[in-house]
């Protein structure tokens, strides 16, 4: 239901006069079509044999192997038959509950969390614990207390069982924080102790900025608890539709399983197409591309946060990734507001209420600085600045009056 | 589970000395790769922007134009609105399964039946109605008199409720037949006055080789009761994913919202090569010249039937599409069989007993002639006729020894 606000909000964006910070998608102005286009042609004709026909339900083995090759670089051992293929990692978060997930089962969830695993995780009836986050990302002290009040209360009465954890950990949709080293590992032992699985969510990881990559969650995991999803939309083209799930080979057996009543296989020509582009360096080089075009995305709209919105909101710094998370003060209804900001100031923002799951968060508002074009970017948060400015003091006067 | 006969029978097909009738995929011979390739590039580099971007969850509008254009000149007139494009037809049967069907329901399958739409509804946990087909397909005179034994029944105790009719009309998989004119009208009578929905899967229509098309079920269709399935993999390439429904928008949209949370969109470059293809008359060229590959194919299979196959056995007759479907002597168990015919004969099929839902049909096989060489469609049936009369000298042996 709540995934609706997102794509009302990206029907916006097709407005040409809006200025919309709403879809998270990637800058098509990255594409290197010219170098795409030549790989592709070959791929249909020097491989159409693969390419165009049906390919195994877990994947072509050669990206599997190129994913295991990758992981284990990562400090994440792992062979290509721990890999299985799928139709973006959302199709992963969606075969993952298929294969654990039963009615009334909990799964712990982000406050705020991406709304795509919420979900995913809600089609198959999973109530949710939400655990706040700060700029360290997942608070684990306050996980930890919730499971052992939680187990207290089991004692007397029947409950869901806590079956997964479900974690962006890097650069997070919507709040740009990213977990710290000592949280991972204290998830980890969490999860071991309570006998769950952590579901690490990395879509953006590679995409830094600055500073240095954490360990994977999964890099700290000796007994299988964590399985791990991967992405190439973020980092090369969402068009594909290639994610992949990286765990233990039964439970890579068992969802392969489901994908196949699910769709059989996933494109083999998206496959193949990533297969050869990463053969001749171009994921690569379009990794370091565009990871100068979305920090210098990020630094503009940071700087235009800090010249044009009002000293009552504060907002994440972003190492990496697409998103900025705004707090506004307490009173703000930002779903509310929306419609206020298109038609007075025409620009868009995903209302961060969406983003949670106990109807909280209605003072926040995701900013996805990765698809609007440099000049937009000033010129859309000076907008919003405008408008909020404007109704913090429409307040102040009705406050007065009052 | 059942699932896996096929699987294990197509990992079979791997081994380069055993002729496979088992995988019914198109033939890779018939891809014309270097026109696929040329439009590819142009895909990548010229529409990048949208062929490697993230599409509407219903899929590319000008694709959904294409497919209604076609469909209401083929007697079913549709809108856009009333197309929603999946990753192949098997997810669309998984997404209608998600969108109707809960535990318990009643699912009118074919027997023998398509394994892919009876796995897709058994994930759903549904309870299957096994219908006998014959030459004419779906014997719809036993359908009424199951629904109406069926209502008597439930006077006396709850029993679940029958939501879905799946059929495949047109040269069935696994049996090739064709389900008439007559039995199409009757179908939609039966699921006005009972009350459910019909799934017209119908992927390999448009090849036919000869005869008439017969309408469309769904022609007859005043009240919506019935959901369309193509796909473009069977006439095109598999490798695309790119299958569609078409049905009421109320349900298109449901739908979408399930395909949100399971997948987001499907891959746009499929989506945009394939309207591409379309607009430079290639995908029905294509067609045309599988037609005469599959005829010809068809025709070879036929012909080597009927000079190696022992008098005890019988096949149908398809007027199109992929599969050929063999009963043979009741004593016998094609699947125990399967191993021997491999070792002794390298020559592999699928055994039919996986194609119902109640255990029986051990004495049946399919064969599908679309993606073996010429030569290896004689060779083969040859070498299966072979074994088949061994199995049936042996009998005869042991029986007269008793």
């Amino acid at each position: 239901m709540k995934a609706s606000d997102i794509r009302e909000a990206f029907k916006l964006a097709e407005r040409g006069d809006i200025i919309s910070f709403a879809g998270g998608f990637p800058s098509p102005e990255t594409f290197p079509t010219e170098a795409v286009g030549a790989i592709a042609e070959e791929v249909a004709k020097d491989m159409g044999a693969t390419s165009l026909q049906y390919g195994p339900t877990e994947g072509l083995y050669e990206l599997r192997a190129i994913i295991a090759r990758r992981m284990s670089a990562q400090g994440v051992p792992c062979q290509p038959e721990e890999v299985l293929l799928t139709n973006g990692s959302q199709q992963a978060l969606d075969l993952i509950a298929k294969v654990t997930v039963d009615p009334g089962d909990v799964v712990i969830v982000e406050k705020p969390g991406y709304i795509g695993g919420i979900s995913a995780f809600g089609n198959y009836e999973a109530e949710f614990m939400g655990i706040l986050l700060d700029d360290d990302g997942l608070r684990t002290d306050l996980l930890e207390a919730e499971l052992r009040a939680r187990q207290g209360r089991a004692n007397g009465k029947p409950s869901g069982k806590v079956k997964l954890c479900y974690v962006v950990p890097n650069f997070q949709n919507p709040s740009g924080v990213t977990l710290s080293e000592e949280r991972r590992r204290h998830l980890v032992e969490l999860a071991a102790e309570y006998g769950f699985a952590v579901i690490e969510d990395n879509p953006y990881g590679e995409i830094r900025f600055e500073g240095s990559h954490r360990p994977h969650i999964k890099s700290f995991d000796a007994d299988g608890h964590v399985l791990y999803l991967g992405s190439f939309s973020k980092v090369a083209f969402p068009g594909l539709r290639v994610g992949y799930v990286v765990g233990p080979e039964e439970m890579v057996r068992k969802m392969a399983i489901a994908k196949q009543g699910t769709d059989l296989c996933s494109s083999s020509f998206g496959q193949k197409l990533l297969v050869e582009c990463e053969k001749r360096g171009l994921l690569q080089s379009h990794l370091q591309s565009i990871i100068e075009v979305y920090r210098r995305k990020r630094d503009l709209m940071i700087e235009a946060l800090n010249e044009y919105f009002p000293k009552e909101t504060h907002w994440t710094y972003p190492e990496g990734g697409f998103f900025i998370w705004v707090t506004l003060p307490e009173w703000m209804d930002a779903k509310e507001m929306l419609p206020r900001a298109v038609a007075e100031e025409r620009v868009a923002y995903v209302s961060g209420g969406a983003f949670f799951t106990d109807g909280t968060g209605k003072n926040t508002i995701r900013l996805a600085y990765s698809q609007a074009p440099d000049d937009w970017i000033v010129e859309g948060i000076k907008r919003l600045g405008t408008f909020l400015k404007k109704e913090i003091s429409r307040r102040k006067s009705a406050v007065s009056v009052v």
